[in-house]
């Protein structure tokens, strides 16, 4: 039995491309269909409810299109995990703060785990509560809000003097916790592309954790569970994108995440209202 | 006759609060109705054609809570100021994209003018459009899109080296164009908290010119032709605030642009949709 539907994968916009690399290098034999929120972009400033509501209607325009299984690559929008779940169960839905906070666990199982993430992401709690959940109960938890990390990562400005000064701004702080982080997670998903400047500051005694890489194996790992493996092999694989406003922004800036060319052909304009 | 109808002030979020401050100062006794849509901020990035719908709903939304006269008190969404004009006339509407544009042609006639503003406002080329039709049809223009600028400022990151050497990154080029332009224009109701750091990159040589005033004096002038102002004196003026999403951020945030606290209580919160 071989399953070719595609497995959709979405994000407020371009951050979750690093999730959907991640995914494409893991699974080379499955077909993507990402759906990028474009048009309310950013999530990470917005309430709970709201990004709830942009999260579902995201969930079911991908599942109209028939995927096989639904990504959450957006740690702001892991807030509606459990309602997404709700409301398209029984196709399965992973989010990627559950695998991010045990890779950060398997690293420093005692922690001390920091988190940095977006406003939204760090007033929700929602990695402290997954490091909970996942068994660190006691693993002391330093969270620091970095607003100015992805419209740095969207200008296509990751590294230099300007991008060192903010990484320290943010991270100066947490550093000086006592204990000091063992591992440091990057709870959002623009972060990856900022991975060099951030270890420059954070020295080689802290772990940086991707939790993009981490949800790739747990996506991989669900799809062979379920039976859902495309094994008609690679080459015949689709990678498609849908934008909720400027395909040819989303094509530009997205390259940044993906790591590669976007054919601005490739995007289609839909609308969520 | 005297017309104690509050004026209504709109933005995606609140940077507009720099409008309504200058309009506060220039009309003691006028009543004030802000509503920022936070919910869907920023506009800058997105498509024309958003813009437009989301200005219209905004637009409405005051009217339906009796304003007297409509100030688009954002930069991007002046795109939308012949649509809005249309539906509510003969509701007066006006924009700060002409005001700024008369207010650099005083102040240097035959320019060169420089323009900074965020990519959406840069690439619709209405304050280039604006120059053109107030009589400025030879003058040299150089734009500069400045993304950083609207998080860096909504951060409270308004002065020191992280902010001079982001200016600097946005504004050597511009400053390199010869002829040096002899008025900057803030094209972006967020930039005027930045005005400091600003100048102190661009020199004393360049004139600064801010929008928000020459808007304030332009409905100041509006009000008293159409025979709508308020004669009853201040202190019995009324300034409130709706919000599409986040009314506690929306007061923390505000400030840094009003110049003076918000009440949490008296920001409420609204649905557009």
């Amino acid at each position: 039995m071989s399953d070719p539907r595609p497995i959709g994968v979405f994000d407020s916009g371009m951050g979750g491309l690093t999730v959907m690399r991640a995914l494409m290098a893991r699974l080379p034999n499955e077909s993507f269909l990402y759906l990028g929120d474009t048009a309310r972009l950013p999530y990470g400033t917005k309430s709970a409810d709201t990004v709830r509501r942009y999260a579902l209607q995201a969930a079911q325009a991908l599942v109209a299109r028939g995927v096989k299984a639904v990504v959450i690559a957006c740690n702001t929008a892991s807030v509606s995990l459990p309602a997404v779940r709700e409301t398209l169960a029984p196709l399965p839905v992973i989010g990627v703060i559950e695998p991010g906070a045990q890779a950060a666990l398997a690293v420093a199982p005692e922690g001390p785990v920091g988190v940095i993430a977006t406003e939204g992401t760090v007033k929700g709690g929602a990695y402290r509560a997954a490091i909970r959940a996942a068994g660190g109960e006691t693993v002391p938890i330093a969270q620091q809000a970095c607003p100015l990390f992805v419209p740095m990562a969207e200008e296509g400005l990751v590294n230099g003097p300007i991008v060192e000064a903010v990484v320290r701004r943010y991270l100066d702080p947490l550093l000086a916790t006592v204990p000091k982080p063992k591992a440091l997670l990057l709870g959002c998903t623009h972060y990856p592309v900022l991975k060099a400047a951030i270890a420059k500051v954070v020295g080689s005694d802290v772990t940086l954790v991707d939790s993009a890489v981490a949800a790739a194996n747990a996506v991989a790992k669900l799809v062979d569970e379920r039976g859902l493996v495309n094994s008609n092999g690679a080459g015949h694989r689709s990678v498609r994108f849908l934008a909720t406003d400027a395909p040819d922004r989303f094509a530009n800036v997205g390259e940044i995440f993906l790591g590669q060319p976007i054919d601005p052909g490739a995007v289609e304009l839909i609308d969520l209202q």
